[in-house]
């Protein structure tokens, strides 16, 4: 079906383009009215990931209620160690935890791994055949998975943590151990993506939430790699690779075979295409917390945002939009981007 | 008193030393038997700040057990909250916790400030002249405080936090009493840095550990500025300034009037000295996680890091160090600085 409004795979493509395409990472979310409303009539978060019509719908949601020009499946990242064998709780309030956590060489060797275990996540598939129907072609359809790095992290961790200590040590004492799961993530994820693409997936984001925490050395080593093959497998579709806090890596994250690299807000967009001579179309940047502030001043910094990057630009915040920002902020963001012109 | 190791202060003030001097932050703390024993024969963490006897005995625990070359006093950066008026709980394994937060304008104006309320802090000016007598001049006796914005995180969020949004929403609300308050912490802790060195402190550190999650331009509209106050109003002993994650601010830190930058694990110090210029004396950054592995690694990663920044070093890890650090790994850490040389 052709899209009606393909400005984000007409941007991903490095194609000219008359505004930047606008959409936000965790769009389908707390700080829609609707998804509250649903949300608290369900037992609880797994329910609305695990049942697709639900998914589906607030999946939508944001489309009609913002305007944007995407729609992102809503998921979450910890289905991948789940199809492989570790199952996840999504605690009220905490996040995610994980009762049985990686702690050997023998743990890594008896979970699944790759195309014999995404069949564990049909309900994801079925969303995503599912919100395709219903878009209709409106927008593109975005598919999104965890990086390998980030996914083992939560692995080994069982929950967030501030410093990932119980992740980085297994770095460090048992390295082979610590690829060959580094491996069986990756492989499982370029599976996944590839089944979210043949369901209706018109781009994939790869979200590295835990780059930051990595010295250099060791992002090179456990996390570079892992993202380079995603890229190489991934040939269908554009990629957007989001590696929150590796700015150390940006000559690496640069040479990827990806289409968009997501910055976050630490990051200025000069030094992206000037010192750091990055080629790919990129997403972000504003300050999620900049959606705290007045209207007046949403709608000057998202125009000085676009006029910084100046093209080959996806618009979107540094972050996922947090759970408390005014509705009405974030429809002057999207309404800014979708009012402004290149010419 | 004469010290009989001031290999600190003497790399600290640039001068041409033997060896790097090691320390590392949070060396008084759980990492040592002897301070588990002390502080699970207490009420809790705040008996220990508080009572200048046992602060002292802990802050010297590590110069017995390590025999590094600085101590650094025990105490907590939310002490200068508290003196303002702002009281804090410490929650056994939470962390602080704040019943009251700053709010609003009025809020800030009913804080105190400056010299007028460091007096409530009298327990630490004991503890650092106690710990001095004790010391007796073996090496020197390190002063800390919280930079200002990092202060002003918790006095808004009340605890720790992910995104430190309801800090970082103040910022972009209420921006005139944000500095109004920041001038308060400013104040205040130029006042408290300046009795702690007149109550034994041969050197400060300023720690500004959440830098990395704001925006470069709010770092330098709402950090930078008072950091600079502070370096500037403390000209009795070296200032060591350790911004955690402000990797994009390191053109303005680098301006600053202070002695030595604290840097973190992902910083290579390759781009320190050579792209970004920086001329102060270096302090870290081996990753703390780097202590889990064997202790060969730990000792030829220590040696590669000494020879990598090759002078004007003091030898610290590139973050607190985790409480559960095996303390054999430590002991190798600090051994291995020790028996280095720079000849």
């Amino acid at each position: 079906m052709k899209l009606e409004n393909d400005l984000l795979l007409r941007t991903a493509r490095g194609e000219k383009v008359e505004r930047p395409p606008v959409w936000l990472m965790r769009q389908a979310g707390r700080i829609l009215p609707q998804y509250r409303a649903l949300r608290g009539s369900l037992s609880g978060f797994k329910e609305l990931v695990e049942t697709p019509p639900l998914a589906a719908e607030v999946t939508i949601q944001p489309v009609d209620e913002l305007g944007v020009d995407a729609a992102i499946i809503f998921s979450d990242i910890l289905v991948i160690p789940e199809a492989m064998g570790l199952t996840y709780e999504m605690v009220e309030k905490k996040g995610p935890w994980f009762p049985k956590t990686i702690e050997s060489l023998a743990d890594v060797k008896n979970l699944g791994s790759g195309e014999n275990v995404i069949g564990e996540l049909q309900y994801v598939f079925d969303a995503l055949a599912i919100t395709k129907k219903e878009l209709n072609g409106r927008v593109p359809l975005i598919g999104f998975a965890g990086a390998p790095w980030t996914i083992f992290s939560y692995m080994l961790e069982g929950s967030g943590s501030k410093t990932f200590s119980k992740a980085r040590k297994f770095l460090y004492q048992e390295p082979e151990a610590a690829k060959l799961l580094l491996e069986k993530i990756t492989d499982t994820t370029i599976a996944y993506l590839k089944q979210k693409i043949k369901s209706g997936a018109d781009i994939v984001q790869v979200f590295d939430s835990w780059a930051g925490i990595l010295p250099p050395h060791q992002y090179s080593e456990f996390a570079i790699p892992y993202l380079r093959k995603i890229c190489e497998a991934i040939t269908e579709v554009p990629v957007i690779v989001f590696a929150k806090g590796a700015w150390f890596a940006l000559p690496e994250l640069g040479a990827l075979d990806c289409q968009v690299l997501g910055v976050d807000w630490n990051m200025k967009v000069g030094d992206l295409r000037g010192k750091h001579n990055i080629q790919q179309v990129l997403q972000g940047n504003l300050d999620p917390c900049m959606l705290y502030a007045s209207p007046q001043v949403v709608r000057s910094e998202t125009l000085q945002m676009i006029a910084h990057f100046g093209g080959r630009h996806i618009c979107n915040l540094g972050h996922g939009v947090y759970p408390d920002t005014p509705l009405e902020n974030v429809k002057v963001f999207v309404n800014t981007v979708k009012g402004s012109s290149y010419s």
